[in-house]
């Protein structure tokens, strides 16, 4: 509890002067006021988080946790649970989606395994710091208990600062675990108040009756459950996921060091809505790189006040959004640092 | 003009059967069905357009054309004209927004003197086909001559062609040229039938004042000029420019030689309804980076029926939203070539 006390407390608000002295900058440029539009908006908002002038986005990690669901036993995924721990494998060998899209912007996967139902071959690429094998069933009671929240926070921090410690420039989120969607579902429906069926979706491919028993579950839920809306980690033990809190511990950790955070899609933005729970200042470092078909996925960006950066009908996770969005971050901090100003490249201004 | 007859004879639609074979296979990945959306839709429609099972998409290569616009007398520019020239050589030096996100994407830019209205100094990274010192007023009369229009259309086909020779697997379109976003609206409204209020925007950064004085410009020259709209020359002709007949002439010649073409901004996107007029079958072979601040931009997609794969308020042009579209759709074909199947991974599939 201390160290995520330790880091709640190092979380200050992004530099707004710098956010605004970026602004002049990026109008010196040569093009008309404003014309590169959200890239602007990027560039301005990683100068204000990194409180550098000229950040650097060189060294690019995707953290993508992986963690078990207890509450696959209710049928909620269209996917059998041992996936998880398969597509592990997957990332290891560099053959899924995340693999790919990663290796195209130029980042790390960084591969945790906080709490898959089995245990993993270890691997020099696979990190190993397992809260339990797997939550228990939400809908028969809480998915973890009080202090396994924390810890699992706790380890998000950890391999943060771990890999900040070789440098890290800016980080995506991602994850992996059959029926987190449910977990995420719950978690949008319990902070933002809005009603369950409007926030859930068809995760990996359920059925119209396969949706409405995760729609029951949901609900079940949050009737056995009662977590409350003013106690993150209430919400987060009684209704959450391993990889949901380690993310959300890795996001704390990043703003703790003024690292821009590309949040990927809907389990990853319940996390950013974990963290926001729990440290409002932490907003400012977010990045949303996507608007994903998970319904749930909007309300949260709404309820946080995030907008998209792109609308790709992604629903993979994986952290495959983030790394796409972590590419945008990167051209728009090469346009604010590589581009001539009207001056050195003598071209006419605006007529006034 | 038998240049171009010939190289509309060439255009093909896209390989429907390689299209359907490619979703198979995007299937047996690892990943939830249709899980990476859009970039499943890109995938299949370059190996239509390509006509290969893995295309691979090296050589990217970004024409941006620059010519002036005779309107630019009636004052429908934020920016004096001299501009075009003055970012020619910025486009030269590599201090532009296309250079910074070209080299981002691994992008050559070709740029193209093809209506700048004053002689550039020679540049070994400058391609001088300049067809006139930009085109007349069409305020007052129409902007070029039939033969004109027809010449920088060829001008168009023949830089991709010598292009072609040294390896092209992807385009993006881009332009520069001051006053060119009246001729785009100008034949937006002509082709689509679109009030000319609805289809112009504000260009560089034109005031309210300078707004209404655009659309008045718009609407004298159609109505001076009359463009016949079954008749796609007539159109160019009489209300297009330089870079916009030859950015026609690129996209049918990408098209004849079943290359994918990413379609930048308005301007571009004015060009590619050109080409469409043309020859139908081009559109298949067209991928629409963006929706920019420009409306009518949106306009021209709807009509060609072309959904845009980011929305980032951008409006400088140049082919930078067409860069970042290059960026996706590299992407796209490193998931469908670079990923794992089920099989090989030995993940489970989805419970039937």
């Amino acid at each position: 509890m201390q160290k995520l006390t330790e880091t709640i407390k190092k979380i200050i608000e992004p530099d707004s002067k710098l956010t605004a002295a970026t602004q002049s900058r990026l109008d010196n440029l040569t093009k008309p006021l404003g014309s590169l539009g959200r890239l602007e908006e990027l560039a301005k908002q990683i100068a204000g988080i990194t409180g550098k002038e000229n950040p650097e986005l060189i060294k690019k990690v995707i953290f993508t946790l992986a963690a078990d669901h207890g509450v696959t036993a209710e049928g909620v995924s269209a996917f059998p649970k041992e996936v998880t721990a398969q597509m592990v494998y997957n990332f290891l060998r560099g053959g899924a989606g995340i693999n790919v899209l990663a290796k195209h912007v130029g980042a790390k996967v960084v591969v945790v395994d906080i709490g898959v139902a089995e245990d993993l071959k270890p691997d020099c690429n696979l990190v190993i710091r397992k809260i339990a094998y797997g939550t228990k069933n939400m809908a028969k009671g809480p998915a973890m208990s009080r202090d396994e929240a924390v810890k699992a926070i706790c380890v998000g921090i950890e391999i943060f600062e771990e890999e900040y410690l070789h440098g890290v420039d800016i980080i995506g989120t991602g994850e992996m675990g059959i029926g987190n969607t449910t977990s995420a579902s719950a978690i949008t429906a319990c902070f933002t108040g809005s009603a369950v069926d409007t926030v859930v979706g068809r995760g990996t491919g359920l059925d119209d009756s396969g949706l409405k028993n995760k729609i029951e579950v949901i609900k079940k839920s949050l009737s056995i459950n009662k977590p409350d809306a003013n106690d993150a980690l209430d919400v987060l033990s009684k209704i959450g996921g391993f990889e949901i809190a380690g993310l959300a511990g890795i996001i704390l950790a990043a703003a703790a060091k003024r690292t821009p955070v590309v949040i990927d899609g809907f389990i990853s933005a319940a996390a950013s809505l974990v963290a926001f729970k729990i440290a409002p200042k932490v907003k400012g470092y977010m990045i949303a790189a996507h608007n994903s078909v998970e319904r749930g996925h909007k309300i949260i960006l709404e309820h946080l006040g995030l907008k998209p950066l792109m609308d790709l009908d992604l629903r993979l996770g994986e952290g495959t959004g983030g790394a796409l969005g972590i590419g945008l971050a990167d051209a728009s901090i090469k346009i604010l640092t590589q581009m001539a100003t009207f001056k050195s490249a003598n071209v006419a201004e605006k007529k006034e």
